[in-house]
């Protein structure tokens, strides 16, 4: 087993509605983390996406992006796990460097959700049998845990507020994200309009285009390619049971939490080591269950630490620091590899007005579906970790 | 590193259409294999499929089998790579096992084609953009072929018969084949309906129902599994140019060459060593090509291993030795997990009526598309090998 590091990244801006094709999308991300790692050859490449297949009638993107990037004849496998799907691709790509298997390896996940409708696509992450067929959407999943959560523990109108300003002040200052000119307070968050009751407009993370890859590499090679190496220090995959209503305590993200211990063992340290989280705001309500379950808030509580401020650049937690899901935007299968993009640059001091003091430790964690697989990733300096 | 071997193995009956629901025949599966193997507890379940986003509305297939199989908490995760969808899983279970991420994975493959029309969901293999587009499927990009070897090589009307029918005398002794009660003569090929000229009706294999798994673990510690653990001895992906159009010569599959000599290399055996091939002969073409490109004929001359019956149990090269995709059936993401399922069965002298005498290495191919994508596994019995 070999420790395994990230030693290129590439992103596209993410926009509304690009005029790029999926196998652009792709092969601009590869291209672009390729030459920031200075790479020559790949051995296999790892991609993610979760809609392809209804919106734009594509499967087998790997070889297709493989293919189109001139990297044809190297191993090229997809990688899903529903809305988690860019993080599962990410672990594949960990495991084949790990074990040796890949010497480098490139990771990338591609979305494009401007074609076609995206919402009934995004439901094929429920059950379809006892869920869909029952009416429910990932939307009104959400919706029901909002209220559920606020009623259970009396938050206040405002509560949660925090949670989408803080996000689209910290994309302001991300060339990559899908509301980079936007300002959001929590009056224009109260004035949304409402799209699933307790669900806001600036509740929700939007529907958007995106693509975004890493290149990995043996940590004892990791220089030869970049000055400044980020180490994969954990990778963990966790599901819970499928549907909500089968858990003991809807509100308790039980696969989140076991993700994040098992993570935190794996790579050695303590919830109180980690510098900044990205989290999987894809709803306002997930990214508070996430803190909870991660351990950073007391259960009930996590809306307290958007409300005191607590998850901004300089808190005691920040997350989303580049505007996460809801402002950076969520392109399905691209949106853990933004994330991973995004630790690299903080973690290398690269993340410009953003950058959070210090950081020396980044987390991700990845939601598919309501929290039925949780994939979390520590990442750290070579420098210090390595 | 360590070697992985197999110590447990499940498989339903294929059926033209079963009443079972998809969660159903992954849990089957998974708990025969489970069983088998004599397995208390899982680290990690990989899941295959294709269709099933399109036909029954679900992703998220892993997490939702870990959970039906009562699993919950494991971690589960969902490869791809069109129709070699299973093979690409087995490659991801491999890799979690030889890495050390898991002590215990299992891999299933489920399809269920027979809700909804499947070959429209199947072109998704291809390029949307500048194949389907163009009219293009895999039956038809197959016929192209078929035409195009029948009239370069100048094969017999009847030189390829001999596939379907070596196939179907095979299955008839396979209790998990859909056509196990079926005969079928050279007469039989020549009068079955031509589907898409040249390729007749008996050259196509069929669209069907059926799940299939295998237990994988360190082989140090397979004998506390099993009395007779067969070892993946090389597992390979390879890529070709994405489109047959952009390929130097459209009858020389380059990812199915280069793939299976990557295979040979890392399980350190020779061509010669090969007891029995397991080939992804959707079609009676495929079938020939690939046996050309790994090597078992020279170019042009494939059709003569049918023909001279050097493909049937006693012969010089095996192949589709319990049914093959032709006779046991094709139902997609489960493939070639039934492929691995019956090399077990073969290397520990289980195979029935069907059993290769002194068969030590099996060999699987499996096939993305038009070949774009080629999956390789070489297995032999840890008594021999391990």
């Amino acid at each position: 087993m070999r420790d395994v590091s990230i030693v290129g990244i590439g992103q596209v801006p993410i926009e509304k509605s690009t005029t790029w094709s999926l196998r652009q999308l792709g092969t601009a991300v590869v291209q672009e983390a390729l030459n920031d790692a200075n790479v020559e050859s790949v051995d296999a490449l790892f991609a993610s996406n979760m809609l392809a297949d209804e919106l734009q009638g594509q499967k087998h993107l790997a070889a297709l992006i493989a293919d189109e990037a001139g990297l044809t004849g190297i191993e090229a496998l997809e990688v899903e796990a529903a809305t988690a799907s860019g993080a599962a691709a990410l672990r594949m790509g960990y495991l084949a460097v790990m074990s040796g298997e890949a010497d480098v390896a490139v990771v990338v996940g591609v979305e494009k959700m401007s074609e076609g409708v995206a919402s009934p696509a995004l439901t094929k992450a429920l059950d379809a049998e006892r869920e869909v067929a029952d009416g429910a959407t990932l939307i009104s999943k959400n919706a029901d845990l909002m209220r559920l959560y606020t009623e259970r523990y009396d938050v206040p109108d405002d509560g949660l507020f925090n949670f989408p300003v803080n996000a689209h002040r910290n994309a302001k200052n991300n060339p990559n994200a899908l509301f980079r000119n936007m300002s959001v307070s929590p009056r224009s968050v109260k004035g949304s309009r409402m799209v699933h009751a307790p669900l806001r407009l600036l509740d929700c993370s939007p529907i958007c285009d995106g693509a975004a890859a890493v290149v990995l590499v043996p940590t004892e090679e990791a220089r030869a390619f970049s000055p400044h190496p980020v180490q994969i220090l954990a990778s963990s995959v966790v599901t819970d049971r499928f549907r909500v209503e089968d858990r003991p305590d809807p509100l308790w993200l039980e696969a989140a939490h076991h993700s994040a211990q098992k993570a935190f063992r794996q790579a050695n340290v303590n919830r109180e080591d980690v510098s900044f989280l990205e989290v999987h705001d894809a709803f306002t309500i997930m990214a508070c269950l996430l803190l909870e379950a991660a351990g950073f808030a007391p259960q009930g509580e996590g809306w307290r630490l958007a409300a005191d401020k607590r998850i901004s650049l300089k808190g005691e937690i920040p997350i989303s620091t580049m505007g996460g899901l809801k402002a950076r935007g969520h392109p399905i299968g691209a949106t853990a590899l933004y994330q991973t993009c995004e630790c690299v640059l903080q973690l290398t001091g690269r993340a410009g007005k953003n950058q959070v003091r210090d950081a020396s430790i980044g987390m991700t964690q990845s939601v598919g579906a309501a929290a039925t697989t949780v994939i979390t990733h520590i990442l750290g300096s070579v420098d210090t970790y390595g």
